[in-house]
C-alpha cells in the first residue's frame, strides 16, 4: 500500500540563527565560558544536523562572540554542509581526519572568561566523549545545559507544532490500524513488530518502541513485548513513539481482547478503566497557560485516588515532548514551573494491578490560550472489546 | 508475508553470573572502586537487561566484593526482575520512586577503597545522568570503563556468534531484496524505508540505520537519504544496520543503476569499484588470530594507493562490531592490538570522488583460527548492474 504523506513544514534556515543567538545569550546569563552540543535533539534543534551518534566527536562549540563551530570527522563534512544552520552561514566548520585527536580541538574553540573555565555539555553527550572533553581542558567546571536548553525548546513554534500534529497523526492511524486487526492468538513481538511497520507506513521516518503489554504483562508499565500469546481475557496496553522530521510522537491506548467468543472484563479492570480515563481527561482539562506542571499532576492524580486506586498510579503524570520524547516540562509532584503557551507534553495516569493487568491512556496535548489542545485523538472514551 | 525465523540461542543464564565475576574481577586488577553502568549494550551484555534509555536513572553497580546491584525506577521493577541476571540470583535491585533523588543511592553502593573513590562509567551513559551521579559521589576520579568493557566484549562466544550470524543473515536478504526491486524513479528515503521495513521482515528487531546515497550522494559516507530521485546512470551506495536478539548487522553494498535503458558505467566508476573490491578481499584475507588491526587496515589500504586512490579512501578500514554497532576493535592505523579468536569486525574500504560517485563494500567478519569467517554473503565480485 502507498500512502501520500501530508508535505511536512520547513523550519526556515534564519530561525536556527535566531536559536543560537539565544542560546549564546542564555550562555552569557549564566556566566557559562562554552556551551558544548553532542549530536542528538539539542544539535537537531539548534543547526538541523541530524547525524548519528557515534564513537567520533561530532559536537557543537558555542563560546563567547565567535561564530558557533561544529567539530565534524571528515567522513561526515558534506553531510554537516547540507545542514541549515550551516548552508545559511551561521555556523562554521572544523573537520578533523581520522587518527586526529578530535577532542584536542576543543579547547583552541573555548573562549575562557576566568581561568577555570565553566562548560555546558548538552545532556545527551556520551561519556565516552563527556570525559575525553573534561580531559583535554583540563582544569574545568563541567556542568549540564539543560538549564539553558529548556528554556529554548520547552515552548515550540508553529512549524514544531505542525510537526507534532503529523507525528501525532501518524501514530493514532498506526495504533487503530493494528488494534482493527485483531490481537487475539498473536504474541506480543508480532503485534509488536507489525505497529512498528504501520508507524512508517502511516509517515514516521522512524520508530522508537512500541510497548505491546498483554494479560498479566500490562501491569508493568514497560514491559517489553515477549512472546507471550495474547488470548480473550487479556487487557492489552499499546504504547507506541516514532519519529517524524525529528519530532516525536507517544501514545497509549488499552484495549480488551474479547475474542470470538466474546469474553468480558470483569469490575476491576472496568473500575479501574474507568477512573484512568477520568483521570487522563481531568488532566486534560487542567491544563492552562499559568498552571503548574504538579497542579496538573495533582488534578489528574486526584481522580485515581478518589476511586481508591492511588497506589496502583505509580508514576508521574506525564513528561514533555519534542524532539526529544522525554524532555521538559516533566508533570510531576514538586514541579513548580507554570505551563506556557507551546508547551507540548503527554497526560498518561495509568494504574497496574501485579498479576492482574494495567489500564494506561495516554495523550500528548499543546498547551494553548484556551487549555489544551489534544494531539491524539483515537476513541478512549469506553473499553474497545476486539477480536 | 510471513518469514518463519530460525530459532535464536539464549545465553544460558549462568554466563551473566561469568561476565560479572570477570568485570569485577578486571575493576581491581585495575585499582576500581565501583563500575557503573547505564543503560546499552554494556548493560544488556553483564546482565542481559535491555531497557531503553532514559531520563530516569537505571544503572548497575559493580563495586568490592559485594553482589552488583541494579538501580531501577520502580515503573521497571518487573521488567528488571525478568532479565536473566536478577532471575539467575547474580544481581540484586534497588528500586527508586518517581520523585525521589536517584543518584543520591549511587554513592550508598560504592565501596570505597581510597577516600577519593575511582569510579569507571559505561561509555554509553548520558551526561544527563554522569554529572549528577559525579556530584552525588563528591570528591571523586571519574574514568571512562572501557578498558575493562571491551577486554570482556571483544571476544565473543559461541551463543554471540550464532546471533550474529542471524543478523548478518538477515541484513543480506533484506538487501537482496531491496536491491532486486530496483532502484531507479524512487526517491533515497523511499529505498530507504522499503529496505528497513525488509530488514524487519527478515528477523531483525530494530533497525538502525539504512544510508541510501545515490549519484553523487553516494560520495559522500554517512549521506542521510534524501528525496533525491535515483535514476539510470547513478551508483547508489547501501548501508544497513539493525538489531537483533541485542546483536547488530552492518553490511554495505555499492550497485550501478542502468536502467531500462542499460545505462554503463563509465571507466572511473569500474575502476573505483575494482579497486574497493579488490581491498575487501585483501583485508579479509589479511585477518588472523595475531595480526594486528592496522596490519589489516595496512593490507586493505595498499590496494587502493596502488591504484592512485588513496586520497579517496578517507576513512579507517573497519570498526568492531557485536552489541553496540561500532566497538572495539576498530581496524585503524595506530591501533597494535592483535586480533584474538572471536574478534569480529568490519571489512568496509571505500573510495568517494565528490561530485561523482562514492563505492564502498562492507562485509563483517569474525577472526577464526583459519582466517576470516565471513558472516555476509551477497555478491560482491563484479558491478552489479539493475533497474
Amino acid at each position: 500500500m502507498t500512502i501520500q504523506h501530508p508535505v511536512r513544514p520547513a523550519v526556515p534556515t534564519s530561525r536556527y540563527g535566531s536559536r543560537l543567538a539565544a542560546l549564546g545569550a542564555l550562555a552569557t546569563e549564566h556566566g557559562i565560558d562554552a556551551v558544548v552540543v553532542g549530536v542528538g535533539a539539542d544539535l537537531r534543534y539548534l543547526i538541523g544536523h541530524a547525524a548519528t551518534p557515534l564513537e567520533r566527536l561530532t559536537t557543537l562549540i558555542v563560546s563567547g562572540d565567535a561564530q558557533p563551530v561544529l567539530v565534524v570527522p571528515n567522513i561526515e563534512v558534506e553531510l554537516a554542509r547540507s545542514s541549515p544552520a550551516v548552508a545559511g552561514g551561521f555556523v562554521h566548520i572544523h573537520s578533523w581526519h581520522e587518527g586526529e585527536d578530535a577532542y584536542g580541538i576543543v579547547p583552541r574553540l573555548v573562549q575562557r572568561r576566568r581561568a577555570r573555565p565553566r562548560i555546558a555539555i548538552s545532556e545527551g553527550m556520551a561519556a565516552r566523549h563527556v570525559l575525553p572533553i573534561r580531559d583535554a581542558v583540563g582544569d574545568v567546571e563541567l556542568i549540564l545545559a539543560t538549564p539553558l536548553t529548556r528554556e529554548l525548546r520547552m515552548q515550540k513554534d508553529a512549524d514544531e507544532l505542525a510537526l507534532l500534529r503529523l507525528a501525532a497523526g501518524a501514530a493514532d492511524r498506526a495504533l487503530e490500524r493494528c488494534i482493527r486487526s485483531g490481537l487475539a492468538e498473536r504474541s506480543e513481538i508480532e503485534v509488536s513488530r507489525h505497529v512498528r511497520a504501520l508507524m512508517i507506513e502511516e509517515g514516521h521516518d522512524e520508530t522508537m518502541f512500541a510497548i505491546v503489554a498483554s494479560g498479566p504483562n500490562s501491569a508493568s508499565p514497560h514491559h517489553l513485548p515477549s512472546d507471550r500469546q495474547i488470548t480473550a481475557g487479556d487487557a492489552v496496553v499499546i504504547d507506541i513513539g516514532g519519529s517524524l522530521a525529528g519530532y516525536r510522537s507517544d501514545t497509549t491506548r488499552t484495549v480488551w481482547v474479547a475474542g470470538a467468543t466474546g469474553v468480558e472484563p470483569d469490575s476491576g479492570f472496568l473500575a479501574a478503566y474507568d477512573a484512568v480515563l477520568r483521570a487522563n481527561v481531568a488532566g486534560v482539562a487542567a491544563v492552562a497557560p499559568g498552571t503548574t506542571c504538579e497542579a496538573v499532576d495533582a488534578a489528574t492524580r486526584r481522580v485515581i485516588v478518589d476511586a481508591g486506586l492511588g497506589d496502583a498510579f505509580i508514576h508521574r503524570t506525564g513528561h514533555g515532548i519534542g524532539m526529544d520524547g522525554h524532555e521538559e516540562p516533566y508533570i510531576i509532584a514538586g514541579n513548580h514551573l507554570e505551563l506556557r503557551l507551546g508547551m507540548t507534553f503527554s497526560i498518561e495516569p495509568g494504574v497496574y494491578l501485579p498479576q492482574m493487568y494495567g489500564v494506561r491512556i495516554e495523550d500528548i496535548v499543546v498547551c494553548g490560550s484556551r487549555g489544551a489542545e489534544l494531539l491524539n485523538r483515537t476513541a478512549k472514551d469506553k473499553v474497545l472489546r476486539i477480536l
